[in-house]
């Protein structure tokens, strides 16, 4: 048995670690902080988790925390870089789902988020927690960046193609529909259920942060830098993302349906929280409700010559907490499913 | 390990009960049944069951289905009381989420459902699975009829001041509120996504199949029949039951507000699937979605002497499969709570 | 033409304002003022208004309102009873959609509101605000508040029945469920999409501020106190109430379904914007959506000798600032219902 | 005053029709029809529409059609090619929202739709009704095509950049998301609250029957042929369609977002039915509910050279019912305009 903290539980993907743990007898759940409602119980501020977990919060700098094997970190940005270099002298294991240590370039990571970086030799330690692509690098990994939700999901859509050399990598498009959740449970009018229900939009086409995050990744599977569009699109659904990708066949490159399809299915053979829909079948968000699956599909349209992926993810789940909890097993050597063997909560 | 089956297992309840046996090692889904749907993979209709049952629909009249320790239906009435004669002859236990077996009073049942009863004689056998009643019953039923949704909430918010003798019970209030998965998966115009979505409505204000259950239930409580005012709306929510109930209190009984409190945490201290808030807290039905609690709130007002009841379940978990699962567990004298200490999904 | 300005108009009731006003030729939009948003173009926080209206928020205290035949204060409570006396002084009336008038006993006002009234000679001259029961006054008032939303179903539902005097009025029952833009627009964490989607629970079932309200109006109706159980409910859509009322009809009394229904429709039959379902027809919110309908229908319970009222009102029309320019018309001498037979938006 | 008729109208275009001519003054809605509502009450169906539409539905054949002088066809694609000519030889201008008429080439028709074409003679003297594109043709039309939903906002986003002769055709890129109304009101399980509720999914990959709609007009405004990727979205909402469009610039032509942002102002300053939003605004379909209007946004990435268009649109209104009435008031002279400037319904 290990035993976990998690750093500033008041959130979504807080609550959603909980859930996750709460169940499981190998992990004893010793510290949640919070800032604002330490003294309270965790129940109390999630009702589901009433009879699960019958801690009380404490204050984000807890003794406790030091005591644990493995920290969660389910804060906003800045939190995790101030705290974590602490906790790992002192022998913790730290899982930061925040975008701390996700961009290796400080410079860039600065210019996105405005601020300076507070611990820069961290990053280079830091392990960018995508299983599909670094499992051997998370098993001994120290500190671990949780990808972001919209990044997991294109990542996981484009990776085969990318790795295959089939695209243009200069013009990659990924147009993404994410659940309020993504915003996080903070008092903003614009995530009001009068702002965001039945109603779709785009936000962030002149830039957002999980844009470097994304090339990031993908030039490293392209060994070489790439070009992306990335609009996303906040969606009237609570939970999901569906990433739609729109990559052009390399000129002189000849691709056929059945060759992709047997491309992604080779990917991803061997991955559990990956599937790839048979043919014809095409993903929704609800077929992974709660569950840590991302559900990919792949088709060709010969006349454009536009390869289209389908990526749908549960933003909290894969997206965030349930990914951090598949890093957490492959880190203390724990079977990968464990506790993630949940099917989705379909209707 | 047990063998089970299900007949019928194209609808929301069926799907949920996959969700609820396929993790489970101790149960082999040995067959599911579809009239429509025979032949086809289960995790073609059912994307979130994919990788997690393997199983292909079988024709209703099966013969795997007498090899079967127990089979559940999620059908439609008149499928059972068909059906499960034979079954129980074969020594399989039946567990019906259907209204067959509900009502113990034939003609009221045949009045109710317009059709002739053709079993009559398993209607006395019939156990009515409400554990929080009737657990013993359960343990030795070979015929468990599961409640229905409404009828779940509505007794349990109830019983405990029934079965103190405080209300007034000819006038009893239950004004409840359903998420559209109550009115199943079935292709009517009324329950598509653009006549239900962003609205709230009353329906079955002169009569509901439910109200006769509904009486049984308390009846049997008071020891005397009870009168029952009961109003469904259909509201704009997937999952969910939200019951508000008010009652009377009888001329000359004195009540308060911690007396009330601590009765029902008395009636209900060692179920583990009914909660009672603490004072103050009210239960929303996205507290309990995808668990298989009713979570309950007591409230007075002097002012009119009336007893207010809240009781918020998910329709198809403690409102249908959850506890035809917690039925399973006590007939087999499996663990009650074995599979179904699922956290809500919150958010 | 009048001209006309609106105090505080950055919330729902004051878009909802400008989208009845803003297409009258009749009623020229002088001042729309705002705290916060005071320089800034109204299109800009409402982008459904550009290109009707081209004016930008000006500040609180602006001269323009005096020059103004009516002023509508679109504001949180307390902002009216401060700045109303001087407007009225100066010739103009005042049309409140707040609470600040709506009570006429101050004391009682005050120990709701937990606050001392500013201006309690106006709450004496102050018209409530209900055209079905108040035409006459409304017509010469300087000063009318307009009911609150729950008030408006509520009272308009009871209504024929406790002036029949038909009912046993210490026992009356009103269970309601709104629609989240009744919160308003506040940032306020309760209020994000993924705390209210896809959830319904009650509210403010130990106290909720339309209580006094409600009693008030229907003691009058009464000719004596009356007692009711008011359970709100937060419901997941963005507009619409729908209040289910249940009364006991009085001992000795006789009623029949159709002599109710002929109640009602005589009750309401020179009513423009009151609809009296035929026989059978329960209202669901969405056939009011966008209209300033009040729809009603009611139903006998000869078991339990219970009348149930159901009342639909789309809560930012009828409920307020419909309400609102139905009350403006009356003032000025329009036909009623001019700019106010909007059809509702279904689906 | 003209006489119009509508065939068809009980589904959602066929309410929306109503909602939009009901309180015209110089429209008289002389005959509906629908076969399987004959006889009954419009308001019993539509109850928004009770008091202000008194008519009862009409035979699919009523004589009175032929004394209209407009009739609208809210059918399934079929019905109008059948009964056109009828109606136009006794006078009669049609204005048909359904697919018959609009693809110019019969055999595409014939294979996308796979049926034979009934009145091919008429195709060839079909007026396509998108007046922002045939303005003038539509005036002298007595045979309008109204346009599909998807085709609208495509269209409209799409046209000032191939007008300019700004982008590779060969390879634009719609990825469109609509709300379920989009889908028509028919009892089809896909389309039931709990199956597209909180859940978001790409449909008609591999072809979908607005496609050859959108090509046929964007090659005649490119003089040339089109290659376009087209990928619809179901999204959980009732109404609105958000088309986000790709486009990339042709090799050697510089662009920059202020001169997108001038190109798209001027293609549409004299629309009153298109806007275009001010630089840093972004379209949300809640912008449009119920309105006519098509909001447009344009952004340049430089880094990948490509133009994302934002376009918006109420899918019942400026993409069905109210396009079809904006061509009627071209048809017959009324101001353009008329009955058409309604506000947004926000939230």
């Amino acid at each position: 048995m290990i035993k976990a903290g998690i750093v500033g539980a008041t959130g979504y993907t807080g609550v959603e670690l909980l859930r996750l743990l709460a169940p499981r007898p190998d992990v004893e759940l010793l510290v949640i902080t919070s800032r604002e409602q330490q003294g309270r119980s965790v129940a109390t501020q999630f009702p589901n988790i009433r009879g699960h977990v019958d801690l009380t919060f404490s204050a984000p700098d807890s003794p406790a925390l030091k005591d644990c094997d493995v920290v969660f970190f389910a804060t906003p940005h800045t939190v995790a870089m101030t705290a974590a270099a602490e906790l790992l002298e002192a022998g913790v294991r730290v899982i930061d789902l925040s975008a701390d240590f996700r961009i290796t370039d400080v410079a860039l990571w600065e210019s996105w988020y405005q601020t300076s970086h507070l611990a820069p030799h961290l990053v280079k330690e830091a392990v960018y927690g995508l299983p599909e692509v670094n499992r051997e690098l998370i098993r001994r990994a120290r500190l671990v960046a949780v990808p972001g939700c919209y990044p997991t999901a294109v990542q996981l859509g484009f990776l085969p193609l990318i790795e295959a050399g089939l695209l243009e990598t200069s013009r990659l498009i990924a147009d993404a529909k994410s659940g309020v959740s993504g915003a996080g449970r903070k008092a903003v009018e614009d995530f009001l259920y009068c702002e965001t229900g039945e109603s779709i939009k785009a936000y962030g086409v002149s830039g957002h942060r999980h844009h470097p995050e994304i090339c990031q990744g993908l030039s490293l599977a392209n060994q070489g830098s790439v070009g992306l569009t990335f609009v996303p699109h906040l969606t009237p659904m609570i939970r999901g993302i569906l990433a739609t990708l729109y990559g052009q066949v390399k000129a002189g490159v000849a691709v056929d349906q059945a060759q992709l399809q047997t491309l992604y299915e080779t990917r991803y053979a061997d991955e559990p929280f990956v599937e790839v829909r048979p043919p014809g079948e095409l993903p929704a968000t609800r077929d992974v409700k709660g569950s840590n699956r991302c559900s990919l599909a792949v088709s060709y349209s010969p006349d454009t010559e536009t390869v289209i992926v389908l990526a749908a993810e549960d933003n909290l789940v894969k997206g965030a907490s349930g990914q951090a909890v598949q890093n957490m097993n492959i880190m203390f050597g724990f079977e990968e499913t464990k506790g993630l063997e949940v099917v989705a909560l379909l209707p």
